[in-house]
């Protein structure tokens, strides 16, 4: 992509769409926006982004566009709706999903793209919010090779491990990978500092001799001060972790896998979600053990 | 304590007493040994360390005594059997149990020391046999804190993190948080890298994506390209794990507290261990689910 002549699009401007955004603003590209409410993009419209009324009149001006929504119906609308990217774009635009969604509507996607003549890529993130302003995301990218070397260098403004994991709906699959690991790590963080405070220890010296070892985790040594603290702003709200954990046991159904420790973690924070913990951080996990909630 | 005058004792030279007796011989200080099978000794009698032919015999010759066997009933006969060490050592004698044991148990040895005019540290270690070899275990001790104050330049002969934890009890408390997370971050790992399998993708590539985020463990980093190179040699044995889970477990209920998570491990390794896995590392945990055992 050239900034000279290539406009680039973003739709879905969040907290991480706005960081994301912004980096491909900085490197020089003009870049198109269209979010839900124009407010959240006023920020990136003052640094120099155009605004488009829908995905539909943002697309076909664009060479490709990045989109960055909420959940897999929310994907559905921006990339099948009336007024969406698939109906809309030139022949020959990339599409980019970095929406956490699912790994079949992912392939979806890119079928109906290629059938248009279009090219697209899964690429979700993690990272959070700090990875996203920092682009320091890691993006795991699903789709075809040369596709992915065209918009690899874009998606090296926004991260800083930018991995193409295989074909479409690739990208996905690994980033359910990784909210299952971290599915057992926090649960085992969360069921070793219950098991502390019970046994009448003091935690945080507990995490001294625990964390740099062979229980170390970036769960543990990250969320486990801040469970301790009763800090439980979102970094990572329960809501979101609960929607991929279920794309996660969906897709792990669909190839006759048993897991049960992730199917637990999606029982128990849909348990906490019912306690209406669902916008809190995962963290938060652990004063639902710490409630006798469990 | 002094190497010019006290002479420390050691029961129990499997691997990893082997290597923490011998860092007490080269620390200067006079070593006895006293294990099951006496050519396990055989190398530490020939750097200089001397022989007892039971623990009952060493003991009065000590003015602290290590001891690092199998399980909570090794821990036991060495302490309350006939032959033991709560009846021999001479009053004032330390006792510190390397062993990773049941933290009742713990308690009654250090009641018992008490009653003898003898004292008793739970001190559990953690960093397996490496560690052991380059002195660079965790150890974490509980008992009374001028009883650790004596004993802690002796435990960093052989350990890096050598932390009071608590009264009589807490080291074993500690090393169960430990195992606790260890739990869940290699259930996590197994269960990420199984999908990322079952889904196609490149497991070795997917952990360089998720390797150093937010999902990064030393379990994934460490074992999971154990797992994926069938490389299934003990590090940590399953039946050693499996009891340390269980230890876990009957403490946990003990304490009224449900830990379904650690509940679930148990069950799997239990498992694991009924297929015949016992004599693996932990990390077979992989391989029970890549042949659809779980």
């Amino acid at each position: 992509m050239d900034p000279q002549k290539d406009v680039l699009g973003f739709v879905g401007i969040g907290v991480m769409g706005k960081s994301m955004a912004g980096h491909l603003l900085k490197a020089g590209y003009r870049v198109r926006v269209f979010t839900r409410s124009k407010e959240k993009a006023k920020e990136l419209l003052e640094l120099g982004a155009e605004w488009d009324e829908t995905p539909a009149l943002l697309a076909p001006k664009c060479a490709c566009v990045f989109t960055m929504v909420g959940v897999p119906s929310d994907v559905e609308e921006v990339y099948f709706g009336p007024k969406g990217l698939i109906d809309n774009a030139r022949p020959g635009t990339l599409l980019v999903d970095t929406t956490t969604s699912r790994p079949d509507l992912a392939r979806r996607i890119a079928e109906a793209a290629k059938a248009k003549g279009l090219r697209a890529l899964d690429a979700p993130v993690s990272g959070g919010d700090v990875g996203a302003r920092n682009a320091t995301l890691t993006i795991m990218v699903g789709g075809e090779a040369a596709d992915f070397a065209e918009v690899k260098p874009l998606l090296e403004c926004m991260g800083k491990t930018v991995i193409l994991q295989g074909p479409a709906g690739a990208g996905q699959h690994t980033k359910m990978a990784n909210q299952i690991v971290i599915a057992g790590n926090l649960a085992g963080a969360v069921e070793a500092l219950t098991y502390a405070r019970a046994a009448g220890l003091d935690p945080r010296m507990v995490l001294q001799s625990i964390g740099a070892g062979s229980a170390g985790s970036w769960q543990l040594n990250t969320m486990g001060p801040r469970m301790l603290d009763g800090d439980f702003a979102p970094g990572f709200y329960v809501k979101h972790f609960l929607k991929d954990l279920r794309i996660a046991l969906e897709a792990a159904r669909e190839m006759k896998l048993r897991l049960p420790f992730l199917a637990m973690a999606e029982e128990l924070f849909a348990k906490a979600e019912a306690q209406g913990m669902g916008d809190n951080g995962t963290q938060v996990l652990y004063r639902f053990y710490e409630r006798g909630l469990v």
